[in-house]
């Protein structure tokens, strides 16, 4: 079914949940054949020894990064950890085009990363890489070499954010944020054990989780004045989805805010503002790339309540890296990611 | 993207979890137009309304079935309840084509029907309706004019019970078996209340669950005689899901039994039989049409398990009738089919 | 083991889960003596016919409200929905004491229930109704005839922030909680099933919701002067906790706040403070009488965040109920309340 | 509160699940002292900072075992795991008294148990061993100083079987069982993250899990004859709780079995029978010491499913470990065991 003009395209970290999910999306995506998957301890395994959802495709074994033919392969996912990505990349072929899922190039300011996540030893990237909201960055993603995935909370932060950033007082923002224990990843660790998180909630990096100047930063570009934010993570005893309830200070009503958001988004193919009333909801974009947003009126005078939601692992990781490369590539930028969400 | 020749369809209970997995599939199915949604209670609202999921797509209003107008539609899926089923299906115009996801033409025998159902009001049409197992179904399913879907527990049962059929002692068949809360639908009920399903566990229908007699009746057609299964139910704490623990006495070892499920189902689409060592898990057919189907040698002389999984709402209900709908067609049988099991 | 001087004790709305959470703890109280279980639909059955939980206690069967023999009771529990509470507690005879779990007798102005929740047709009884939360309501609880048991969400809220009432911005309170779904009851409603629950997250009665004016009543009372606080709740997909993420202006920093938490709550058996660094989680408190708070440095300067959790139908309703019980009859506060929280 | 009378008491792996839950009951147990908590990794931190729930008892620090000073200690509770347990006890001073939860001295063959679990260093010590499912070992467990706390799987399977053993065809036992994900323990393992465990089932260890010659030693024993049972074990997707849905063939109806158990246990404090039409859930046991067990006709001539349900960590673990140490020392064996299950 798929055409000639396919390319060829190497995952690294495919063995994660990020991989995985790249890997359920792409294998059905017009333009793309996996070509490689990269992965360090499950090297020599198939991806469906792991992961039987696979069970029934051709694909590539699993393979060490260092054995990847890069001649043969034209892009490249990686899902790496942080830092792990950047060595990686500063070594990669010139000609690849490499769409970054970990936190290494999201942060323009090197100081400000090494604050956050350790040395960078690879900071002459940071400047070309492109920050790929998808939807705030089209222009500069087209053709790009390095494209820097966002993260999930930023995504689901600055897309209800972005459009009204300038009626907002920004010295008061506001994001209780909830995320599905799949955004900590396969790593083992006791806080990650379902006995630990299933049947209960928590707050975790409270005032001063790695995300928090990622949203800083890309609302302060568009306020064109620095800023900070309040920002507090809160881990679900769910697998997927991510709601940050986002608390604004304006002269606008909820209803004004909807029809600004409405007016930003109602051509967008994966960013919805639901109708004044209906609170959003994870359980409706799980599985997919969307994004509902939904307004509502605080208790306070001149304060408005945003419910913005996605799936962290679909539009906050590995869905928005294929929307990214549709806009890279000049495809169709809903191509290959027309899953709705998955309900119940 | 679609084409002309695409069939306006209609979805009948579309409000409830089987019809909105429909429209999840359908809406982006390339040969069908959906062109009328009845619901009841619901009727005049948007279904997005009910299910944001469906946020932003072009579909026509919930409408009461008596208001359809038939003579533009060619297709219909029937969600509704049991018995109400079969009392519009007998009224609805000779043209249409029906796949009906009650229980109310799976079973052959109308006393069979009556003493686990109640009155049948249209057991005229149970000798032609098609049971729409779909890899056991094809030549009948070809241009039928009622196709009765199967039930969740028949489906993820005789999918790995009628390979072996002639291997193994019918009278001895054990089907502990497990369904996802989705399987008991919207309606209200305190056993379907989150604080009563969550976090625990119970078995339900003890020695007489409805299914038992659909999966009796498809056994006994290929085994030749009439037989009488163990099939025992339990409620899972999670929304989608259904795994059936088969335990079988026979003269095969598990390598045998695997072997010969390989043989029957290498070529299929959406059935897979998992290497010897692999337990096969709902979490990996989440949200797609496809079964596996594991292997495993029992403690006794003789006795081999088999566990087999799908999703209750997908190949358990609607994208099965979508399966049969595309063999009905004459389409391919993948069209519109091809998401993977969403994990995690 | 119990001894003579046993109170005999009725119960209200005995088979909702505040009711059965009430006979989980009194059953074994050394005090205490269930004398009637009232209910309405269930009545002629056996709590434990509802509740397998309690199968070998022997309790008295439920019966209608109007039958029970008030001469025989001294203490009554009343676990009826709001406004129905008000109307039986009108009429209940003058010698019973009366622990009410419904919102009628918790807000002091009649015009402020009104709003909320309609008419009120006991006002008469609002001046003398005592507002239970226990650690701040001793002395008025000692003898009192009718005690008003605090919502969930504002027992959460208020242990946590009234200790710091004279030290914070009463102007900038918000409040971001989340609750376990048991709070909303056993009624059947479809935000309430299962396949709608679980698996997923969102904001309810944004703006608006019952408790707010609660919190602010007790608030005000303290800080001697009227305020407005932002509430949102959520509802989890868990059984029972809540957590209250509390963001608060302070020119103390959050070591300071914990001191003066820790001052007023180290001798109190049912309130801690978890030293700086830990993160409250509602994992540890389910199932028991206990609140944990923890402290934490927010992002922004002056600003604090605290985390509250308690379990919702223990602190906040059922077993703060004892805990009053207690207080009222002048027995031990922690008679009878002993177990602690129920992890994993 | 607590009298002179009582004695001190060292758990040994007290930072596991099994651990934390003795801690939980023996707190505030009437006989009881803990004088010592034994740990490894954790040795030198508060049980407290390691689980929350405890936070405000005065607990001895955890330390390491070797740093015990037994000759302070009268009891000790083994939460090793298997091999390291019989490692240690093989050298604990005489004066001790041993409730060892790992499956060390369950087997009373040591060829058995080095087929399942490899080398046993400690034999001598399995004869003296007394297997400590309470309803059964009395007189035994009476002052013993040995005791193996069986397995949750053979405690739930037994408590159902014994009763009958004598009535049914010992060749055809067939248990599948649900257990919650506690019971895998507080191990880092992929299989064990939440990301893997929420929202899905399935079967492990299928045709050879550890407890199943545990299983059979015991029936074997009361049979009188070697046996064989088939033996599922499924993972489930929430903490606490366990299930073992069991077939039998008998002469006997459900009702008949209903009595013989009904008659076994009736007096029994912890074991309920319950009525006929009542399936048996996990989430009435919850946090308890209790077991259910419900009887139900199957659909075959001569067959009787039993559902018995238990809390994996409470009467599978711990809190018949204290059942046990109650009998053991001569004290009410309802001792510090009344909570009950906890629903919702």
């Amino acid at each position: 079914m798929k055409e000639q003009a396919m390319i060829p395209v190497a995952i690294l970290g495919a063995s994660g949940y990020t991989g995985v999910e790249l890997v359920r999306w792409l294998i059905h995506h017009p333009q793309v054949r996996l070509a490689a998957l990269g992965a360090s301890t499950h090297a020599g395994k198939s991806l469906s020894d792991i992961f039987p959802a696979l069970t029934g495709l051709a694909l590539p074994m699993l393979q060490k990064t260092e054995e990847i033919d890069w001649q043969h392969i034209q892009l490249v996912f990686c899902c790496l950890p942080h830092h792990t990505s950047q060595t990686i990349i500063a070594t990669l072929p010139e000609h690849l085009q490499i769409i970054d899922l970990s936190a290494d190039f999201r942060l323009k300011d090197k100081a400000v990363y090494e604050k956050w996540y350790g040395a960078h030893d690879a900071a002459h990237l940071l400047e070309s890489a492109v920050y790929g909201l998808t939807e705030y960055a089209r222009p500069a993603l087209k053709g790009a070499r390095l494209i820097a995935n966002p993260g999930c909370y930023p995504t689901c932060s600055l897309l209800a954010l972005l459009p009204i950033i300038q009626d907002i007082d920004v010295s008061q923002i506001m994001i209780d944020a909830k995320s599905g224990v799949s955004g900590a990843g396969r790593t083992l660790r006791e806080s990650s054990l379902a006995a630990e998180v299933q049947e209960g909630v928590q707050a975790y990096s409270i005032g001063g989780h790695r995300h928090q100047p990622e949203i800083e930063q890309e609302l302060s570009f568009i306020a064109k004045k620095p800023l900070t934010i309040t920002f507090t993570p809160h881990l679900m005893p769910f697998n997927r989805g991510m709601l940050a309830t986002i608390y604004v200070k304006t002269d606008l009503n909820a209803e004004a805010v909807q029809k600004k958001l409405h007016a930003r988004y109602h051509a967008e193919p994966f960013v919805h503002v639901l109708p004044l009333g209906t609170a959003a909801s994870t359980r409706f974009v799980k599985g997919s790339n969307h994004c509902h947003i939904s307004l509502h009126q605080g208790c306070r005078p001149g304060q408005v309540i945003l419910c913005s939601v996605i799936d962290n692992v679909g539009k906050g990781a590995s869905t928005q890296a294929i929307q990214n490369m549709n806009v890279q590539q000049g495809w169709l930028e809903t191509l290959g990611l027309q899953g709705l969400g998955v309900f119940p």
